[in-house]
């Protein structure tokens, strides 16, 4: 039985309990976000060590970090690292989007040591293994989710949402397709002349589903990967047929979030969230990003703060992280971290933005410990205390003061401390 | 006669074309924008080799990065370094905030070096040179604004909202007064028992600022330095002065911009610009940050990044850099340039979403050098070309590809060249 349908039953699993009391929450509220839809807790049956978390409707917002290695970067040992770092900095998911070397080692290694849920994207192992577009065969598609599913993944990206009518609307599009899965489905599609085998066939993707209680991310394969080509006619096409196919999961009692850009600029979030839960019915938004502008390479981690920050104050639920590497390289670890951090930022910001109980608690604590000159609990309360800490060492301060202000101290002169040195 | 004055009369002056040439906009449209009191352009009579800029409605959004020195860094050295940094990475304007060394020095010479506009804050240099609160006549308040408007400074924060009034207000919060001119002038009124001298012999301060045309920034002193104090009283009965300063300004042919805060959390921040516009009558409105979260220590450049692109896209003309250094220690070289980078990507972010025309050309140029993979343009138009092209390099890359996908690049499996390798 899935989260879902336990749910539906009126039951409060174990892991409705444990994902309720990270929130401070009555367990009953997170059955019935999941009763509609609107919460899911990814929790394959397979994965032993998870701590189940809720994502969606009034829960705090949460992040996700992608690790993984590439053809050109394989090192399981920076991959754990990758995935140490990643959780000791707040990532509340991770993705594991390897494409080199061994994935089923990198991967059964990497869920076993990560106690938050967990997710892949099996079209990456097709394309890893296949030698030609002619030899992937459409079975392979739905057998790789069940691969993945079977090893204990919590959550698989599907890009089920591609389909042969959208690819005439990519066609003046500045940036094609830029979601891996998507391009792979769109070039397969082409070659064989057949429909996505995700959604031909998407009601044995949804035994799948159900049988493991994977988490059904629905991808977008088709999100704009520039300004110029965000809310098009091929990504709210792709988005309507997610949200029919999210009915269609939530009436076999599969769990499903709905992925969404990429590149927006800043004023089009609000049209994109709102067109996600009309279209999606209130299915968790889980956003790339998204992107403000095009150019900020090297530093695409705060353009994704920017829009995620506001995506997730209008409603989007799930937000995945950017790092500085994104569009030039493999993210190293201080990349994972920046990212990471980078998203706390953005969540927490519209967590207190949306009003959630006790969101600003911390903000609070902390802005108290300023006031003090309460140097250690400032660090402790950082969202990067390693950082912080390495910050106010190199500050060479004197006790109660920083090398910003030392005796012109704000804080200091308003208590009227201003001439006592 | 002040830009403001010329402006009034009809005239366009040589800073308004320089301004307008850099916007590409018709001159009169930056001269009815100075009319109105809706753009400003700091530019002292005496500030040799100045590059006019306009701030304000119409125009690109401005950022400022803050330099100079503390009482516990002092190197003249350091502060070039950091204003070459600012300029190259894109500050449109530099304001030098030292309190440590011989600040007459520091200051012209940085002066002497910045072809954008430059700006101080005054009273920093009096509380430097004070040994106790009482040896502090009023009349040095005043005074000083004139010595750094002799010297050539382009605009100056002077704390003039401040007021006795204002004190008792201050009294549940929880941060106090954050702003170090602020809490100077607080403390300094309660010891002498007077209003503020900038306040009170505000008409003297405005002669000042049209004899040499120093734009005011009236500073905001009793800005929020927290979430929780946001919007409280003390700022709002501050900004209804600045208000009221603001329209004794443009009726004496004197610029003028207002500061804002500070701390707010993203949904504030609507209101907050909305206010400012209302009783400031839209004079150019210059943000610090602002922060959406106290706990971002070390990535306050992100926490501001979301609030500036936010506020600028609602109308906020001017964005203060906060650079990962806020509320640790000074920042130093790499400091600056992360802050002025993150400011740039929310100007910029908020450009776009304004609707500015031509804002957006830079990312379809860049998602255009993406779609033909084109590395070198990618890098040269990357808001940090260093940076990009440092991580690119370590990228070990292969001529059309990145270590992030590899031969699995969306852009080349969309053109059917999957199994080309």
């Amino acid at each position: 039985m899935t989260q879902r349908q336990a749910a539906l039953e009126g039951r409060i699993t174990s892991a409705m309990k444990h994902a309720a009391r990270r929130e401070g929450l009555d367990p009953e509220v997170i059955r019935q976000g999941l009763a509609r839809g609107a919460v899911v807790i990814p929790a394959n049956k397979g994965h032993k060590g998870l701590k189940p978390v809720a994502i969606g409707e009034g829960v705090r917002v949460k992040i996700n970090a992608n690790i993984g290695t590439s053809p050109h970067d394989v090192s399981l040992d920076k991959e754990k690292a990758k995935l140490a770092a990643a959780l000791q900095y707040g990532a509340d998911a991770v993705m594991d989007l390897s494409t080199g070397g061994d994935l089923d080692d990198i991967r059964t290694t990497l869920l076993a040591q990560c106690p938050a849920p967990f997710g892949t994207v099996p079209i990456y192992q097709v394309m890893t293994q296949a030698r030609s577009l002619e030899e992937v065969k459409g079975d392979w598609f739905l057998d790789m989710v069940e691969h993945h599913a079977r090893q204990g993944v919590d959550f698989v990206t599907v890009h089920c949402g591609v389909t042969r009518k959208a690819v005439p609307l990519l066609k003046n599009r500045v940036t094609g397709v830029v979601s891996r899965g998507g391009s792979f489905t769109v070039a397969w599609m082409r070659r064989h002349g057949k429909e996505n085998p995700l959604y031909e066939h998407y009601d044995r993707l949804l035994d799948i589903a159900r049988k493991y209680d994977v988490t059904l991310s629905l991808g977008d394969g088709l999100r704009p990967g520039c300004l110029a080509d965000a809310t098009d006619k091929a990504q709210l096409h792709e988005l309507k047929i997610l949200g029919d196919l999210t009915k269609r999961a939530w009436a076999q009692g599969v769990q499903v979030m709905v992925e969404g850009p990429g590149h927006l600029p800043l004023h089009a979030i609000k049209k994109n969230v709102r067109l996600q839960q009309k279209y999606c019915h209130n299915a968790p938004f889980y956003v790339l990003g998204p992107l403000v502008t095009d150019v900020a390479s090297g530093y695409d981690h705060i353009a994704g703060a920017i829009g995620g920050a506001l995506a997730a104050t209008l409603g989007a639920a799930f937000l995945c992280y950017v790092t500085p590497a994104e569009h030039l390289k493999l993210p190293e670890v201080e990349d994972v971290i920046d990212g990471v951090v980078a998203s706390r930022i953005a969540a927490h910001a519209a967590d207190i933005a949306r009003g959630l109980p006790g969101a600003g608690d911390w903000d609070l604590k902390m802005s108290k410990a300023r006031r003090a000159l309460d140097w250690d609990t400032q660090i402790k309360l950082s969202i990067n205390p390693v950082k912080a800490r390495r910050y106010r060492e190199i500050s060479r301060a004197i006790e109660d003061q920083c090398t910003m202000c030392g005796r012109f101290c704000a804080m200091k002169v308003f208590d009227e401390k201003f001439e006592a040195e």
